[in-house]
């Protein structure tokens, strides 16, 4: 939430993170290539309390998955609600850099899996790494079913979306994405895990 | 969350809620009036399970004010979410008929006040009526920064923030709107209240 943009000068990607990446993921530029600018529309010194104000926002935590073709990948994400109740939609908001993203664009679908309090290692797994890099889903239990997106078979629950593609908004470093529910099921009863609860016990678990 | 959509088939207004009201808000015309009908893509077995899995997305409880004019309104919204944060911009969800989306799409500006715990009555006062028959903010201790959108001072903290207008998305029932955050600070530490604390608690405080 406090993450900065870092935007490399060579080739004008945009990482997202506490400090710039060593390397440039598209071109290779080293770290010195990143630069960090502010857009704020508020003095400086409000930033702290803005900012600390932005964080009592109250999130819980997800997988959302996504498919191209025969591949299938899936990220932690913090930002989903539910818009309407009829017909049910959801909106979710996903990072362009990000493989999921690139999925969702292409194949039009997505899956969100619920996270239990139980599931630290599912968060650790899923949002600390690239599915670039790592098969994110390997030796985890899914279930696929209408729109063929993986949903954690551990997780309280899922519920899968058709992308409403001319309802998709950039808003900058993120889309948001208005999905229609099309499928999902409670699979246990155990509290969902909220971002506060994570940042509060991922110490010990 | 499991509101539904009512149409009255006089003037085609669309209510939301367990029931249809008593009688059409703009028209007048009678409850019996009023049409349900739903617009799911998955069969209908399944729906229970699927808004039962909808449930368990978390969410926090807030009110949304803005502005019009002299006048000024706010109501309880659960769909909050910052959605970047270099610029910081949050998206927030509000039914089309509510006096604070005429109110948002009129001034372009709107506030986030962050309800704490102890704030079941605010949750109440905010969302059990409409602002069109009641002065919602009467009595209710208030700051006005940079929107001139009223924060609750009470509350947890606040953020306000101007509508990027080209990015509203239209949902269904509700609109999302982007808003750039402008302003904002911290009040009192207390939890922040989760729509799933409130409905626990709702009926001891």
């Amino acid at each position: 939430m406090i993450a900065q943009n870092w935007k490399c000068s060579e080739c004008g990607f945009v990482a997202i993170g506490l400090f710039p990446p060593d390397a440039c993921p598209k071109c290779q530029a080293p770290r010195s290539s990143f630069e960090h600018k502010h857009e704020w529309r508020f003095p400086e010194e409000e930033a702290e309390d803005i900012i600390n104000a932005c964080w009592k926002v109250t999130y819980g935590l997800y997988i959302v998955s996504s498919i191209d073709g025969e591949r299938i990948n899936g990220q932690i994400c913090n930002t989903v609600f539910q818009i309407t109740s009829d017909p049910p939609r959801i909106a979710i908001g996903i990072n362009h850099n990000n493989l999921t993203h690139e999925f969702i664009e292409k194949s039009g679908v997505f899956a969100v899996s619920i996270l239990g309090t139980g599931d630290h290692r599912m968060v650790r797994r899923f949002g600390y790494r690239s599915g670039r890099e790592f098969d994110k889903f390997k030796g985890v239990p899914i279930i696929r079913k209408r729109t063929g997106c993986p949903a954690y078979e551990g997780a309280v629950g899922y519920i899968e979306c058709t992308v409403i593609e001319d309802k998709t908004i950039d808003a900058g470093t993120h889309s948001i994405f208005l999905g229609e529910i099309v499928g999902g099921a409670c699979f246990k009863d155990e509290e969902p895990m909220s971002y506060a609860y994570f940042h509060a016990t991922k110490d010990e678990r």
